[in-house]
């Protein structure tokens, strides 16, 4: 096993990679590695290897469904080949990579297309947390010459809703910063709600950032659209087959550096917004109902269900 | 005017006394002075420095009801007093502040002999932001034996709600702290939610800590009971005849103390929360439905609508 | 019995008198006079005369509680008097008479000093039908130098909607007339809704012209506040014993001059809108909860259960 | 102590006597005959026996609003009399018995009269469980000559819908009798749902018969108009100071009498419906909203909150 | 470019032609024209005047996506043909042209099947507005021996409400015409509701004549089945991509001839109805959860995400 | 025709054969009898003769699609087939309800499979009525060795639910037994609901005992997610094609032995679950949306709608 893939799943795991897209990337690049690197003898030998890569980059980080369906694909690709020399195997790996990452940029640029087709000019965009699928998304709109309003909330306890307002003001979007809990006071202001995904869940669920639900139930009491922006293969398939979404917790102390003793603080990294509340999900194949998505996963990427 | 008003007002307005009950306080002890140090010739002179008080202290801040009150109350009993003398009705304004502080003592209490009821062992009580109200009612359930956890949003910007978790961690409650976002997340776990209010309007609604209408809107949605606790002498008259509560918005460096150039900052202090929302309030009259709130205040002070 | 009140009551049933005020103004001019005519030899005589006239006037319309409140109201007073000489009691009738329409006036004048703080300049008023009060609140609004909008729905089938109209262009507002079926449309728009109301229930229901149930629910659906605009004598006595509120049927005409045969037309006169959907009842006793409507009736005017 | 008050609370917790109505006369009978024989030589004396009887008879049931209300009222007379004499006393309690009893009658009736009036000729009424006042009034609207039909619910575990059913068919009423979990499915063919109660508490919910609040969620989605046929007095006034009302728990085996071993049967007697599932309460003072109650209460019964 | 295509659009443009059904027969013959008299020389020629056929057509009218699927998949045909001879490929416009119209007619033929089942004997069903593929089913329905009623609203400005209930009456149906804002008073009789559709959108929206989305609120309000009858070739693959689902704005002289000055009136002639309110769409493959329609259409019609 | 065709259906008929999986193996097994004892000449009288036992066995039971589903699917392979001797086609359909039989086992093993990954130790999952299917998936979850409670409710009129519940304690399950009326008062004691199915609907609505619309209700209101358990052969393709789902009505004794004179009991079998209360349908393909079944099927089970 070379080291990269060991590497690699350090670094997710200790968080040097974020973002599921990154996450997706370095491990889509640490088998690839394995596959320029291999001394396996047969086919056989190769998937073995692959395998083990597989364990070691899922144990990284419990809800990474972008990063598993990548390493699924790769080893789909190896496993279907006619292909019997390692070298050409080793090669498909090289080119299923490249694919797969093709497809990625592919898809955040289709989803980008079709978004920004959404905001007009005089539009004001809700946003929670900072997912980059959907400031790319904004950042296209701008590009299209359209004048539009953003309103971000801080995104407690790590602000990643600051850089979200640091990249739209650099875009020269007008852009309101508020506490999370204001997000029921300003909703009315908001033309729609957009936010990423880190998961998507056979029932149409989405998993994503903490708050993400509760700005979605605030969205729905102001009758305000929320929709969903992110790639298909944010689809999880072990929820398919019974397994719930696990929901990482963090540390205490990016809450309150110095609690007093005893107190027990509770960190959440993400939460479940139900497909009730989410009027369409924004993904490569158009906007869709997120009750249909198994059919269109179904239909776009068979493989993820095998 | 005796320098005690313009001392009082200057300080209520420079937020160096906080809270509701404070604020009234220090209120009703700054008439009191100036009804001892008056030289007022006769009753209408006495009824002219009162009003100018009570005009300098309503302006200090936007939304006090309970200071209103207080004031309201005491230059009432000077109005329909039949006593001609300066001297005895200087005292009228000592002995109707003394009574008014007792009536807020007794409430206090009442209310918490009330609430505390509404506890039982191992219940788990989620509360936003600070109020002594609230705590005073656990404190009082506390001394009782009872044995009950408290769920705190920590309540951004100022983060009161490490205040109510250090005052439960004192008494030796179980206490979790969860950012704001997350009240959604752990909703379910609370047997009902306890805060305070700011202010009462004649429709039933009440005007609290920026928050508390999305708590009570996530309570709503989780079937939890969500009770406001509070004196009936928070209800603001003046919205019985139409006028909009005022919601304060404060200083945008609590959000962040050195945001970037162009950046707006939205930092409301209050927000309101819908009759519809809430379960009852828990007053010294006893726990009582929203919607009933001013014929239970006609009863109860008619004066305040005199 | 003066011919007075037959007339009266003719004119009130072919709609020669209409509008819950005007039926209401036109039925006590009608007592007093037959109280200046009579002939009547005691108290006794009198109150039977009395009696007879509120028979026939009750009978000329199925839901006129304002004016069957005044009749109650008149009789009620003489019935409690101490004097004996029909001179006298007449002349009470006259007086109590006068002193109804006064109330009357004050009340309209107070409920729109009350609901004009409420508009604010930009405020975008939703209104259906043609209410007297509410376009007195509104001059009121207009008068005081605030500058806001109406929506008005048409109101099919006699186009109450365009009266409104006219009386908004006159005061100088931005006004906007739609069908009434665009009402979920264009409800986003509009920062309240403002209706009059014919009838309130002992439940807290309002009774108003047909389409406003239909409003109120989609005022609720749009999250847009609904507040009914009314002098609490609207209150009607016999709901609260139990008697449904009766919904008149009109002439088919109204709907389509001339229909093909064998089609029915149904023309209800007016409908229900549920307490849910109501903020609040804006009336001579400030802004109120329609759940606590009869205790405020109760309070004010006593004498309307007796 | 005479016996009667220790037979009849014993009567009271065996079930010999059941249902709200019938146990307050049984207590009240009681209380008469122990004033009858009181050998107490002075007030004090006689007050001090009253209190243990009250005592006695409060500790027979859980959730006796009427009952307590009834003994309360009675005690109450005697210690505002100013009657010194213990025979004065003694035929106060009488008479203040009978007043009480009376009053019971009274309400009976009004509620009747005025609960008969909302039937009309081809209404169809869904009921669960059996209450005499509701068959009381249904009795009323059949002799007033409305014909009407009735759904009952057989209310398991002890089949009290059967009695509704029987009495209902001898009135000669069209009735039809249902499994309780088929409500949902029969609940479009009910025009309303009456059904009775046990104790109304502070914030206007009902405590009424298990089921009753199933059924009112039943009638709430399926937009059939819910109301709760009471006494006034069944307003339980501990629930205004923080008291829940408690949910008796009954015997298995009512349930299932040769259950399985290790089997948990949970058998509670009674349910909580939220005031938010009922368009009204049909009491002596007329039909109410049940936000309203304690205020009506207070104006009708002061002497409950003493 | 032969003269029928401008002629055609130009009659889609003035509202000659009307109804979706009626503007894709009349462009699909206008496309026939031009094969027939087509002088390309070869099948790039032919495929450029198609497209500029295409374009005048799309412009002539802003939501006709039944109109825009016909002529994309007769362009589609021509495109993936072998054929080399512009003869040949003008013969295959023509029955391409031939099979999309016979489709049309089999899918209202099939709906009219599938609709008619739901219809009982003495079913009373709600329409708004007028839909031929509407009426066709009731007409079927009545044709089996079935006998209903029906509830029309009057659909204000232009009365196609009208138009429904000659049709019915034609047919022998219990017609029953209502002003649009009874909807509510009269949405508890009626058993469920059949409308049309304009257009279906990508998250399963409904775009159909203004009122549509109201009528579709007060059937959910009245828990009354609300169904669409349409072709799935309504459904709109340019929403699919972002694109919202125009709303054309009519004259304001259809809602008042003689309007004062100054008088703002707006007219929109469509509104959307969100995919919660609709139970089903009825259409040729079945009756469909509007969640699921962009994976039926993918099923049935792949060619229109060409 | 060979007699078990008739004896199937007989017992069917008289419920001496019950739940949807044994009716239809037992259909299975009459149709292997037919296809061994055949006496046909050729392929077109086989075929005669297996629609005549379709007609016979279909109509013995009104709501039974996974019996019919069985049975169309058997014939389908017949029709399909090539062969033409009658030997080689009796030996098909035996193989085909082999395969029929096999593919039911599979599925059950596949939904215990997924449905168990849901259950997580100290769960409390609530279950209504008997299904076999639910009862294998709480089995597998227990061999499994995790340690859960589950709530029953009893189920009138045939208390199916001691038959789960007695299971459950077999199985070691700590099981607690409540009224069907009690299940808003236990809902919130549970993590989710577990239910069977007699049939799913066209539109993603699931058909099964009566009190499972209630509950579904009930688990909504409660905030509880509510899950169907079963395979996707009980989808019914006759509601995709507009007919209604018949409900059976069963015999009133089932519910009262003796009833009294004239009353009408009513006994409903099933009742009907929309898709808006169900979470997720747990089937052979995983856990999916009710909203997209109809697709599920078209791609698992295209035959179905042949």
């Amino acid at each position: 096993m070379p080291k990269s893939i060991q590497t690699t799943a350090a670094k997710i795991k200790r968080l040097e990679v974020q973002g599921a897209r990154n996450v997706a990337i370095a491990a889509i690049k640490a088998i690839e590695s394995l596959a320029k690197e291999t001394e396996a003898k047969n086919k056989k030998q190769l998937l073995k290897e692959l395998s083990e890569a597989k364990d070691i980059l899922f144990s990284s980080r419990e809800t990474e469904p972008l990063m598993r369906n990548a390493v699924r694909w790769i080893i789909n690709q190896v496993e279907k080949s006619d292909h019997k020399k390692v070298g050409e195997l080793a090669e498909m790996v090289s080119s299923a990579s490249q694919q797969f990452l093709k497809n990625l940029e592919d898809s955040q640029e289709r989803i980008a297309e079709i978004g920004s087709r959404r905001i007009r000019t005089n539009s004001t965009i809700f946003a929670h947390c900072h997912s980059s699928t959907v400031t790319y998304l904004l950042k296209r709109a701008k590009q299209e010459g359209k004048s539009f309003a953003v309103i971000c909330t801080e995104t407690r306890p790590v602000f990643q809703g600051r850089k979200t307002a640091e990249e739209m003001l650099e875009l020269g979007v007008k852009t309101t910063l508020i506490v999370d809990s204001a997000a029921r006071f300003f909703m009315n202001k908001a033309d729609f709600v957009l936010v990423g995904a880190d998961a998507i869940t056979s029932e149409g669920n989405v998993i994503n950032k903490i708050g993400t639900s509760m700005t979605a139930l605030v969205a729905h009491e102001a009758r305000t659209p929320f929709y969903v922006v992110s790639e298909l293969l944010k689809f999880d398939p072990v929820t398919m087959y019974g397994d719930y979404e696990k929901i990482e917790e963090r540390s205490p102390s990016e809450i309150w550096e110095n609690p007093p003793k005893d107190l027990i603080i509770r960190n959440p990294a993400f939460d479940v917004t139900r497909r009730d509340f989410i009027h369409g999900i924004i993904c490569e194949e158009g906007i869709i109902s997120p009750h249909s998505v198994i059919e269109v996963v179904h239909r776009k990427y068979p493989w993820v269900f095998e």
